[in-house]
C-alpha cells in the first residue's frame, strides 16, 4: 500500500507505447527529432500560443531551475512561499542555476496572498544597489500542500507582479491535476492568468521522466537552449523525451491520468473522513492528502504495510499528532485504496 | 545512410526489454529502487572494486561535469587535450559545475604525451596564489578522434599525475568500444591503470540515455549525491535509469554491442581504403572514422543520401579536402554499410 | 549634522599617521610587507590565539563573504537573522562567494534565540539530499539594530550550533563598539564564546577601508588565500591595508575610538529622551540609535540640516511615525551633538 | 635594489597629498562623495567621452574581472593571449565573475595578430549550442612582456572583433606607460581604436590601490554597479579611492609618473646592453625589461642585493640561461639604477 509519492508508479500505457514506437531506426539527436516537432506543435495548440518556445528536460528540478535562471539575474530576489519546492526540495538548484539569486519568502505556507506579495516586493527597495533586486514571482500549481490557486487568485497575484514589472513563473509539476480540478483550459490557467513561463509536468502523471518548459514569449529561447546544454540537460537521444510527451498528450492520456489520480485521492479522502482521530491539514483539492494522526495510529498503519510520507519520527509519544502525506496517481486501483481504508478504519 | 553519430540509433533489445520489465508496479524513487541495488553490485563486480561508489545520470555531459566538479576546486586547472569533449562540446558545463575551474590544454590534438602533461603541470607554479592550482587529469577513452590510449600510455599519463598528487578522471562515453578493442578488463583500463573516477557510457552503445559515474574510492560519495541533486540530475523515477543499465550489463549486451559497432567501423574502413582520394586522418581504432576527401566527393556522397559529420561547408572549392566523421553503432547492418561503400566507390 | 553612518567620517589620526609612515620606500607586495607581520602578531596577541590565521581585506562585505564562503558549502544553509547585513545589504555577495548557499532566516529581527535557532536547524533534515544542508551560524555583534549579544547569549547560541557540529561566524563590523560596551576581552567575545571566525572591523571605527578576517583555527588559511585572490581582494600594495590596521591597533586607538563613538551615542540618546514624540525602537547599546517620530518631526529636522537614515518617504501623512537611524563615530564633537539636540528639542 | 614590480614603491606625492586633503570632515559614502564627481568629470574630459560610465575599484584584478563579467555571458569565450594577466595571474577571477566563461587563447605569447584572432573566433561555430559562444576580445596594453600594441595593431584587432559583432576590453594596468610611449591621446588608444571598455590603472603608477573602469558606452552602468557591490568591491569610505584618482589626474601627475618610469627602464636597458651574456627577450618598450642571463649571473646579482622576478630556480646548472623581469616605477632614482648597473657590469 504505497502512497509515498506520485513518482513511484509505472508509465501510463499511452506513454509506454509511444516510447516503444519511437525506439526504432534513425532519429537526429539533441532535439532535432521529428517527434519533437510534433510535440512542440501539440503544446502550442493546447496552450493556444503558436509562437511559444517549448523545450523538454527530464526532471522537474531541471525545468524549474533552468526556466527561473532564464528569467532571473544573480542579484534578483525570486518571490515564492516558504514551502515552495524550489525552496525546500531542490538542494539549491535555483541558487546554482541563477548564479546566486535569493528566494525571498512570501507568506508562511504553501500559498501567498496579493498583500503578502506586495509587502515582500516593497521590502526590497528599487534602485538600491545594496539589496536584492526585485525578480520573478514563482507559484506552484497544485501547491506543495495539495491545494489550488483559483484562477482569480492567480490573476490577483500576477497582477501585483505586473504592477512592478516582474515576470511570473509557474511550477506545474502537477499542472494537469490542477487543470482538471479547476476544469479550465491550459491557457486560462497560465498566460490568460498572467503567467509568463511554465514547467509543465509529465513525470508525476504517468511519464518516466519528462517535463516541458514553456515560454509564452519566445524571446528567451536561445538563452534557454544554452542554459540547458550548459546544465547538461540536453539529451542526445532526445527522441526518448519527445516520445514520452507525445504519448502523454495524445488522445487525452494526460487528462485521463490526472482525473484518475484526483479521483483516487477523493475516494481516499472520503473514506478517511470516518477515521477517528484523523484531521485534514488542508482540504484535499487534487491528488495529495495532508492529515494528522496520533503517532500510535501511524505505528499501526505502517505496521500494517502502509507506506507514506511522515513529518516526524515513528517512535515517540504515542499521543502526539504527526502529519502524513498521501499521494495518489492514475495507476492506483480502487482495491488498493479500499484495502488501505480497511486498515485505517480497522 | 546515417553515420552522423552513435546517438541516433535505437536501444539495444536487451536495454529495451529491461525498460519494459521495469515498467510495472511500485518502485521507491530517487535511486532507492531495487534495480539500482543490482546495478551497483554488477558494476562493482565488473570493475572488481567492492566498495566503489556508483551513480547514474542521463547524459554524458552530466556524468563528466558532476564527476569532475567533485574532484576539482574552483581555482584548479583541469588538464585535458584541446579536442576534449569537455573543452569543445559541453557549452561550459565543466566550468559551470566546478564553479569556474579552467581547462588547461595539453598537446594539440586528441591525445597527450607524458612530457606534454608534465610541462603543462609545471606551467602552474605550486603554491602561487595568483595562478591556477594544479587539478585533475582528464583523459577520454576512446578519444574524440576515434583513437585509443594503450594501457601503457594510460599508466604513463596517470603516473605523471600521481607524481604531482593529482587525481585522474576518464571520460568513457565510448568506454566499451575501447575495452573490446584493447581486449582487456575494465579494471585494467581504469584503476589498475591509475584512474580514480570514470564516466561509464551507456547512451552511445545501446541505451536511451544513461551513464554511470564510478568513483573507485567512495570518499566522494555524499558530495557527489549533493552535486547531482543540486544539478537537477537526480531522477525521481530512477528505475528507468537503473533498468537501462541493468539491461546493458546483463548477459554481455554491452560487450556485444561495442564489438558490433567496432566491427561495423572496421568493415566500413576496410572498404573506404579503396576509395580514390580518401585519406584517413587517424587510423580508425574503435567505432569512428575520420577521413578527408575533396569537397566534390562529399557533395556526391551527400547527394546520394549519406549523412555524416563534415568539418567545413559543403559549398566551395571542389578540390579542397575537407574532413568527415563516420560513426557506427551496433544497430547498423552490413547491408547499410555496403550500400554506403557502393555509393562511395561508385 | 551628519548622523547617516559611521562610514562618512575621516580616519582616526593614529590610522592616518600610520598610512603616512608606511608611504615610503620599498615594500614587498601581496601581504608580504613587514607591517603585516606586525599586524598579524598584534591580532594574535589581542585575541590570545598564537596560531590564528589573520588576513586583511578592504570592505566589510568582502570580509563577511570570503570568510563565510570558506566555511560553507554551496548546498549549505547559513543561519542568520532576517535583518543580518549579509541578508539585506550585500547584494547577494554571500550567495555569490559561496556558490549558491541559502541564508536560512532565524527569528524576525536583529537577534535570535537558541530556541529559534534550534527550530530552524531542525527544519533542514540531516542527510536528506533534497534540502539545504546545515551550515554555519552567523551572528552580528553589534547587531544591525544597535543591540548587543551578551556573552551568555553568544555562548548559548554557539552551543546550539556546536550540538549540531556547525561552525560559527561573527560579523564584527562594529566589533570594538560591542567590546567596549560589554567591557570584556576580545577572546571572551569570540572563541571563548564559541566563535570560530570573525570579521574584525576597522572601517567604521576610524580606518579608511580595512577589515581583518580571523580564523581561530588556521586549517582554512590556504583556502581563504585562494578565495581572496580569486575574489580580487588581494591588494598588491598591501602595505596600505596593513598600515591602517597597525595604526588602529597601536596604543589603543581602536578602543579609544569605539569608546568615543559609544559615548557620543549615549549623549545623543540621553538628550533625545526629552524629545516629545520620540520613541526608541530598541534601547541603544552601542553607537546606533533607532527611534520613531511623526513624519512632521523628520521634516522639521531634515529642513534644519540633519542628515540620517530614514525608513520611509519624507513626504506623506505628517502624523505617521517613521523610523530613523542615527549613527555616531569617534570624530563627532559634543558641539555637533548638542547642536542636533538643540534642533530636535528646539 | 628592488626591481621586482611596480607595486612595491610608495605613492606619488600628488596622490599622497590628495589622500591627506580628503581625510577631513564628512563625505557621503559608496561613491556619492563630491571628489568622485570631479574624478568622473576629469576622466570623461581626458577620454573625450562626456557620457562615459566611470567607476573606481581598488585592485586591477577587480577592474578586469568586473568589467569583463559585464560584457560576457557564462557560455562565452573571451579571446586573449596565453600570457594575459587574466589567464595566468588572477586565480580564476575572470571565470568566477563571469560565472564560468572560458578564456580562449590566441597566439602563443603576449601579443596576438588579426589572423590568429580570426582563426580562434572561427574555431567556435556560431549558433552551435554545444560549444563556447563568441565573446569579447581582451587586449593588455602595455602587454605582460612589456611590449606595446601600436595604434594600427589595435585597430586591426578590434576590427576583426567588430566584424563578428564582439565587444572589446583593454586591460590598462600600465595604460599610462603605454600612452606616453606611444605619444598619443587616451581617446586614440581606446575608443578611437575600437576599444569599448577599459581598466585604467592607477596602482602601478603611483597610487596606493585604485583602478578606474571606464565604459565608453554607458549602457552597462547599472549592471556594473550591481556586480561591483555583489563582488564586495564597493567602498563605503569611497572618498579614499576618489582622492587617489583625483591626485593622480591633477596637474599631469599620471603622465609625469609614467614618463619617469619609462625613462628609468630605458636608462636601465641602455646600461644592460653592455652586460656580457645578457639577451633581451623582447625589446623593452615601456617600464619592463625581460632578459635572459646564465644562472651564474643571476646568482651573482642576487647575492649582490638585486631583487627581481626570475623564471626558474636560482640553483642549478650555472650555464643555463634563465629569464629575469626588471620593472621600474617613477620612484626609482638614477642612483639606484646606476648602482644596479655597476653591479651587473661589475
Amino acid at each position: 500500500m504505497f502512497f509515498a509519492s506520485d513518482n513511484t508508479g509505472p508509465m501510463h500505457p499511452a506513454v509506454a507505447q509511444a516510447m516503444v514506437a519511437a525506439d526504432a531506426g534513425y532519429h537526429p539527436s539533441y532535439g532535432a527529432d521529428p517527434i519533437m516537432d510534433g510535440v512542440r506543435a501539440q503544446i502550442r495548440e493546447i496552450f493556444e500560443v503558436p509562437e511559444a518556445a517549448v523545450y523538454l528536460v527530464a526532471t522537474g528540478t531541471a525545468a524549474n531551475a533552468l526556466a527561473l535562471a532564464t528569467m532571473t539575474k544573480p542579484w534578483d530576489a525570486v518571490f515564492c512561499t516558504p514551502l515552495a519546492h524550489i525552496n525546500v526540495d531542490e538542494c539549491h538548484a535555483p541558487e546554482f542555476y541563477t548564479g546566486g539569486a535569493k528566494l525571498s519568502l512570501v507568506g508562511d505556507g504553501d500559498k501567498m496572498t496579493p498583500d503578502q506579495l506586495r509587502a515582500r516586493i516593497e521590502g526590497w527597495t528599487k534602485g538600491d544597489v545594496h539589496t536584492s533586486q526585485r525578480g520573478p514571482l514563482q507559484l506552484t500549481q497544485v501547491t506543495e500542500m495539495g491545494r489550488l490557486y483559483q484562477l482569480e487568485e492567480l490573476r490577483a497575484l500576477t497582477g501585483v507582479a505586473r504592477e512592478y514589472g516582474l515576470p511570473t513563473f509557474m511550477d506545474g509539476a502537477r499542472f494537469t491535476n490542477a487543470l482538471v480540478a479547476l476544469d479550465c483550459t491550459p491557457a486560462e490557467m497560465t498566460w490568460k492568468a498572467g503567467i509568463d513561463a511554465l514547467s509543465f509536468g509529465g513525470t508525476k502523471n504517468g511519464c518516466a521522466g519528462v517535463e516541458a518548459v514553456i515560454f509564452f514569449d519566445p524571446a528567451h529561447a536561445w538563452e534557454f537552449e544554452l542554459r540547458r546544454k550548459r546544465g547538461a540537460h540536453l539529451f542526445s537521444k532526445h527522441r526518448y523525451l519527445s516520445a514520452q510527451m507525445q504519448g502523454y498528450l495524445t488522445d487525452g492520456a494526460w487528462l485521463e491520468a490526472a482525473r484518475a489520480a484526483n479521483a483516487n485521492a477523493a475516494r481516499l479522502a472520503a473514506g478517511l473522513r470516518d477515521m477517528p482521530g484523523l484531521e485534514f491539514v488542508e482540504e484535499p483539492e487534487a491528488n495529495m492528502i495532508f492529515a494528522t494522526l496520533p503517532r500510535r495510529e501511524h505505528q499501526r498503519l505502517q505496521a500494517g504495510g502502509a507506506v507514506y510520507g511522515l513529518w516526524g519520527d515513528l517512535e515517540g509519544d504515542p499521543d502526539e499528532r504527526i502529519m502524513m502525506r498521501l499521494v495518489t496517481d492514475w495507476s492506483m486501483t480502487h482495491e488498493l485504496i479500499d484495502d488501505f481504508l480497511a486498515l485505517a478504519l480497522g
